[in-house]
């Protein structure tokens, strides 16, 4: 098994274990930030690597539109083509042609969508999707999938479920790289049932780990954690466990009580880019005024090259000038911010007080 | 005397020196990245130290402007507030005023001028710019000078060298922090009359250092350079010499060899931003087809950070997805190259050789 479970916390469902790659271990829980075009944006490979970065996440689909999977399979594979050493997971392309290609036509054999880019037409089946991540040499391997929006009607659901497996079961078949890992995306939306049974279905194939897919589609916060709440105890406790697309960072602590291992999401990239912050103390928005003239860096409890270095007055600064430095420095401080959060909870774990952590986290918060 | 000739040239009037400043001391001939808004656009500032930055330019105008010289003031000055450790020099604002805000008004007294981010009416006399420096904690001030555009009738440009040196005098009586050096701007447009007699009123004053300003505005190349062939001797060995907004590689090699010690120009960064690349062997565009499948760094000769991890064919990815990304690793390269190019001119010049240095520094780009 390439997943061990190292500790268990004795007043919750979290979990300390090692995930094993191609590429090296991951400690989960694990962050993984988001990097579309193989490219975290603004930052750049020792800028993850000094933020605590052990892994990542590319897309399939934006890999395979631009610059193209075998471009990348014939610099040795997306690692060297980004100069990036450590694990990569990339997602399979089935939520993206959901949120990027509304004109997409699923069918048994596969997706024909159009390309956001150009609007050219394009045809992944789960074979092909498989084909471009092992030309990417990701070594962690995503299934297509059939992603619904929120909310969706129950034959729809059940469609989804069952094609998903059906498409699973090919993805699995379709393998060459065994060194590669494979997940399997459990879907089924908001229906307890529906889950069950994606869950019962994919888990008879014995995937190297199990995705949580078809959240953070537009459903409330508690409509996502109630989903986890009865997935979550679908999938045996020797496999890693991915919720795809969350969240926050009141997310991540709430997933990771649940026992959910690994994370993604573009919040920490993406808000840092329109200049909002995350702290130990809740959000920061750098534009205001009242940091006009604020000598202290954004959260004085981080460790970070922006936070270490640089006042909220001078990155107020430059994002009301609109300069290119901003993006970087507030996204190496977001970046950091979920890393370590992570990283606190694995210690938590460690410690066996992760329950405790829990509690402190959102003292911190609303004081 | 802040400024010490160390050796010269015994081929050319190349001269390598070492000009003191209150934050250490730069090596010369040297180049100034321009930081206009308190930031190299794109970089950190251990991206410069990386790329072996001695020094910086920022820009009164600008921060005057925005976030306020007062503000920065109180945060102890540009340095602390940039967090940048080694000297910067500040423009005065007279080429913004110029090239920024064409409703500006010169009298005696000084300059009147609106914002080019608001429209807002301010007033900068040779003290105000003095004062606004000082607030700044810039290691080198420059005086307010009048500059024009190319062409100018004579009347304007003895006028504007008449009015340069009253406010090289008054500038001189403003400044209250002498561990700051004061650079005056010699103007006289294109004629050689008129830079004589800028040259030796200025002169009289003793300066710190010398620049010779309006330049870059327009002049065909060969013009530029008959200015420095006739101007440059007018300014006694002991003082550093600075050619303001100057230039490209072959610009800054032609400059070194007729006695210029300092440079600054946004040409690397700029150009960097639009995808055009100086390398040993010339010019080269990213975004061009031809690198699409191209392994080979920017400039094989390079040591950049740029360079030593990253293809041609990932750099043309960021470029063309326009990532954030592209716009900090061209950067570096650009950056790193004038840099490098300073630094290798120092070399040779210690060697003895910047003769032979000159020559092959062109045959490289023929081939």
């Amino acid at each position: 098994m390439s997943f061990k479970v190292i500790k268990r916390s004795p007043d919750s469902k979290a979990r300390l274990g090692l995930l094993k790659t191609f590429h090296g271990e991951i400690e989960t829980p694990a962050f993984m930030p988001v990097g579309t075009q193989a490219t975290v944006k603004s930052l750049s490979p020792d800028d993850l690597i000094n933020c605590g970065a052990q892994i990542i996440l590319s897309n399939t689909y934006h890999l395979y539109l631009r610059p193209g999977h075998e471009l990348i399979r014939d610099f040795g594979g997306l690692h060297k083509f980004m100069s990036w050493d450590l694990p990569i997971l990339t997602d399979s392309g089935g939520f993206q042609v959901y949120s990027l290609a509304p004109l997409s036509k699923i069918k048994e054999g596969g997706v024909e969508f159009r390309s956001h880019i150009d609007g050219s037409s394009h045809f992944f089946s789960p074979e092909k999707v498989i084909y471009i991540q092992e030309c990417l040499g990701s070594d962690i391997m995503m299934c297509l999938d059939v992603c619904l929006p929120y909310p969706s009607r129950e034959e729809e659901v059940s469609w989804a479920v069952e094609l998903t497996t059906r498409w699973g079961r090919r993805s699995l078949e379709a393998r060459t790289r065994n060194e590669l890992l494979l997940f399997a995306i459990i879907q089924g939306g908001m229906y307890k049932k529906w889950r069950e049974k994606s869950a019962i279905d994919l888990l008879s194939y014995d995937f190297d780990g199990y995705a949580i897919g078809g959240l953070s589609v537009g459903e409330p916060k508690e409509v996502m954690l109630s989903v986890i709440d009865y997935t979550r105890p679908m999938i045996p406790d020797k496999y890693p466990v991915y919720v795809m697309g969350v969240g926050t960072p009141e997310d991540l602590v709430e997933c990771v009580a649940r026992g959910v291992d690994m994370f993604d999401c573009v919040l920490p990239t993406r808000n840092a880019r329109n200049g909002m912050l995350f702290t130990s103390f809740g959000k920061l928005v750098i534009k205001n005024a009242c940091y006009k003239n604020d000598p202290r860096p954004i959260d004085p409890d981080c460790d970070c090259y922006t936070c270490r270095n640089f006042s909220r007055a001078y990155l107020r600064h430059l994002y009301v000038s609109r300069e290119l430095l901003a993006y970087r420095l507030n996204t190496i401080h977001n970046i950091y911010y979920f890393l370590n959060l992570v990283k606190q909870m694995r210690q938590a774990i460690k410690d066996g007080n992760f329950e405790k952590f829990r509690q402190s986290f959102y003292k911190r918060r609303e004081s």
